[in-house]
């Protein structure tokens, strides 16, 4: 009997955390993969990233629908609750022997929610890391829950540890997303730009372009439109100066709907020349362009993880990757037009990095399934610090 | 302007362990209760403890029904979703300035959850103890989830420091629970088992009596028929003898019907003299018999924590309260008939032990209305090791 | 390819109602049953009737919860919208070709609206007959979102045409229940009371018996308690002389707890000699219970379906059954002690009365399996009047 | 005391559809408003009507969040599951005496089953139409529930009679949006276009134009994306020739994605001179556009509706509004790109139609609100045949 491994993808960021690990336990003798897709990964509005899976050849045993409309704290929340009443029914019919979930959204708490009630062993990627937003909370939340960590940084590993879980459930395997950047071919194809459809003027993968990617920060729910207008303005100008700009909207956190208007606000009364805003690239897709980029600009995690085993330099904006371990790559800024723009040239000047493993060397996906393979699970958690009594 | 505190109470053991603060918060100057009763604290069968709440003059704001019936794995995870769905919509009725909840229930968690992604301030009682069940997961979590707790024991308080919680948002008050023991006239009333009601024989308070109460361990899920069958076989034969037996029905978490078959089994087969098997007693009821019964068999947690504080024997069972710091008063013994039966035995002939202060004083409500009317809360978590770097 | 028909079962009273048609789809050759199985047929309170079910040889593709507890309005509506969430998911997974959903209840309304929205067909037994409570506006508004309609009665068929159902698609075939009970052997077994397990006095089967169900009129909800007072007044004096009750506990409706509280506070007040309190009989007992009971008392719809083709002696209490067809059988009274008791004394002194094939002949689930074999299927539905224009 | 009414809008149409009776409520010396808003008329990608509701000096009691994001047969289930959780919270707190309800939706159906679990007295408009799609089934299942009918037409007064509504709760009033369009300055302001956002061309208001707004069929889904093909190939050739056209995004029925995909997929393959794509208009500058617009084209019911009042020619297309009562304006075709540009072409040549009251005289909302204010409820419906015995 194949244990069976039940993960869960939820959203673009999701997949390409995850998708090495998918392949290997899809490939592995002793595993079985059961795949659940849901929540933004099947929206269009997100990129629907399912086509892509389906794409890649993974099958799904069940979507699950669970976006409560509406992007704000309380929807957040309501989210949250539906996933979880979701995620039980699909984990009964299922049976799985183990649930991996990835990193800190509130569909991964769902899903952690779910499985633990149920009793059935929860593996976590991503535990141990540190940043800002409601993430950080739900994050080290989720590692209380988790009975198998697979941490991607020594950090990380160790923070693990000194929050209470057990020694011998923490793996340190890298992050699975590095695999992926590892293993790909980084040329970037001459038709990246026409393939993948969006708003705005039309870019040419001959010439330079930097990426920006800026989510909300739910405990700064609010600000998020003059938060989006800083960047805008800082990027708009060296657009116009012929930099192309490769925009991708926002994730479905709590404040995306502002963001979103902010920058259809921002194109209805400029000109926007030489950007472009798309929805969704594949995780290969991404990669190029990020291998490709003359700097990506935002608070997405990518910067600081990918970023940093690429070398693409980074203007890391805000507090949403506060504490987060980062490589030479990155230089920090406020949320404020000047200093990102700063920021930008500076890193335009200088750019790329070396290469650093910082999160990972590249075969994160086949030790996971490894150790899900072989592992035993204890259902009953217990402090660590209890057995130094 | 008040601070408007909302106090969630979900069960008969959530009310006697926030009883205080609530009264605390209500008689505070600078403080408002907004006071939610939901769960099992709404239910008949489960001792519809909100009729308690209204006798005692506290006026609820709402209620808010989420328990989806048949105490399985899957409907706790499912209970768990509504009353995330349920509460978000009171809390954007309310909009509370902090809200309140205690220990480690899926509803303490769905409250947890819905105050979070909802950026509402979130206080945690009996955060940092240490038992078995699932509870033990998920009190960690809320913990990483919280912005400010209220520990029970030294011990608890510097395990929230271990865990990475921030020095300043972590009070030692000690557990509103021996506040309501210490300030209840202990006096065994005459009617106390004629007024509430329940099945079996009639009980006499001039007589000698135990106490048994023993809930189902939800990581063992579908070995509590088993489980209380050991539990009923020890004590029967002292109530033949001639030991009267207050026992407590368990409480709504998953295998609670295995738990109630049990029992219902071994009355329909057995003659069970000087037993009687009830619902619910109000906090201080409870407390009466508490600091009156001979012993307390079980595993519920009033035998190690209110049960230091009055010295009242405990033999406590299996797995649901390991890890957890004890006093004295407690034997600790597998779920095996034998087992139990020698440790109650020598448990009545020792007799009641010295009071221990180790779970508090008395004063913890007080303590937590006083630190809520004045704390400035931060609602960006961090993990405390950050700022050793 | 066969036709897959998906049927769902929600409560006692449901599986009785649908289990010659369960069987016929399971024997039929170009038929497949899908069973799901929800609601309180789950619930040990309501005697989980799902382990009658799968004694029966019947396995559920999956168990439905969908229960919100408390038995008030709100947590009627409550449980209505999780049943339709539940219910989507699992018609998502299997794809049924029909939808077979029965009689007037929250969960079939439930039903109803899940596989409406989803485009699959749906099917519905006990349509166009006439009641009281809010089951009167649901069986109508479920009639209105039905493609197929099986009607117990001439009457119903007629009224089903009459509120603009289209003619091919109404099917007289009687009511499934009837076919139970005409094929049946319906000799009392000698331990029919002492296998199944309930509360009160033992009875004797040797001796003659009453029934009495009487479950709430939501309509009405906050009567229920002085309602089943009056029910318990008139048929104590009967019992205490020596008649044996068989006195089954209320469903699931919102009142239901007001009920069973009325029960209890009488049985604690008053000795109950003769009276024995059940939660469940199989279908097969319940028919064979009531072709010997010398009455039934109450406001169950038994007393007129299957009673009229048993000829049982039936005081129909209250506006529960208001408007409904109904044989010789049945002498209607007002919920009040007296009248109760003046209608019991007199079908005590009548004695059973004629068989009626009112509702049924018996042959009802062989020609629901062969119609939904064959039929083709309109997911447009369209007023009948308008094609008279 | 005053009446309570509560008024639940879920979308731009049923605004337009019950703002004169929202305003005649809350004008009316003996009824208090209680206005819920919720579901698409939250949703900025629906144009956000809150917004317009709150311009218009109306104050939500309560916003409830109900869509689960997808667009397809199963998630409008679960919206009308989750909605009917939200909502009966909503009438807990508020415990309006009557709950108003409009036409056919699913938040609407939502809104019928929760108040009349709730045993709260339910008033319908839009009662005894004909049309086709889901629609269909949920408007005359709604009318089952619902306790006073206000139909549009006398049509729709004899049909509810005719299923069996008694005839003292059906009120011929005609329909508020008839009222709107009745009172509302129909001059087309200068800056209609501009101050209004969307993408596409720049329209101008001294100039000519049509109105397209087609909605998914959602008893045919699958076929949308050809549907919209066919009408925007009917179109195009006529805006390329210059007739300016004003396109509405459909509504949150299944299906809706396939029709925004089709549109935003035309407009990437084709140049769109004269076309622009709008998200929403106020109920007040709808009418101004239907009254002097060329013509109509889609299958809004608002071309059959207030169309009639205005006598604007609308081209009528498939079968959404099969069975609906019609004036002399409207030419039915198929969905057939030649059927349709026939159509329009006849249309244009003939230019306006006289106007007719079918649908009302406009003075409904005012009639509404005196009658709510007077009549009193039967909480138990009964089908009026059943008087005829």
């Amino acid at each position: 009997m194949k244990r069976k491994i039940c993960i869960v993808v939820h959203s673009r960021a999701n997949y390409g955390r995850v998708k090495t690990v998918m392949r290997a336990v899809a490939e592995h003798d002793d595993l079985e993969l059961q795949l659940l897709v849901g929540s933004s990964a099947l929206l269009h509005r997100y990129g629907a990233v399912i086509d892509i899976i389906r794409r890649d050849g993974f099958q799904e045993a069940a979507v699950v629908h669970s976006i409560v409309e509406g992007e704000t704290p309380t929807t957040m929340a309501k989210s949250t609750g539906l996933a979880i009443i979701e995620l039980s029914t699909h984990f009964d019919n299922l049976k799985p022997d183990v649930v991996l979930t990835v990193a800190d959204r509130f569909e991964t708490l769902a899903t952690a929610v779910a499985a633990s009630y149920m009793n059935i062993p929860l593996a976590h990627t991503q535990g141990g890391e540190v940043t800002g937003s409601i993430d950080e909370s739900v994050r080290h939340a989720i590692s209380k829950l988790a009975h198998i960590h697979f941490p991607a940084t020594e950090r990380a590993a160790n923070y693990l540890l000194r929050i209470g879980e057990e020694a011998d459930t923490v793996h340190l395997t890298g992050c699975p997303a590095i695999d992926l950047v590892a293993e790909t071919d980084l040329t970037l194809p001459h038709d990246i730009f026409s393939r993948n459809r969006g708003v705005g003027e039309e870019l040419n993968a001959q010439k330079d372009f930097i990426i920006v990617l800026q989510h909300p920060v739910t405990t700064e729910y609010g600000s998020g439109l003059s938060q989006i207008q800083e960047t805008l303005e800082a990027v708009h100008p060296v657009a116009k100066e012929g930099m192309q700009v490769v925009w991708l909207w926002p994730n479905v956190d709590a404040g995306s709907d502002a963001i979103s208007k902010g920058i259809r606000r921002f194109r209805e009364l400029n000109e926007t020349p030489n950007m472009h805003f798309y929805r969704n690239f594949s995780p290969e897709e991404y990669a190029k362009l990020l291998a490709n980029a003359r700097c990506i600009v935002g608070n997405s995690s990518s910067g600081l993880r990918e970023g940093a085993f690429l070398g693409t330099p980074c203007v890391n904006i805000g507090t949403r990757q506060a504490g987060r371990e980062r490589a030479a790559n990155v230089i920090d800024v406020d949320c404020n037009a000047a200093e990102i723009s700063n920021a930008l040239a500076k890193q335009l000047k200088h750019g790329r990095y070396e290469s650093s493993h910082l999160v990972g060397d590249g075969k994160a996906g086949r030790r996971i399934a490894d150790i899900l393979s072989k592992c035993e699970f204890r259902i009953q958690k217990k402090l660590s610090y209890i057995s130094e009594l």
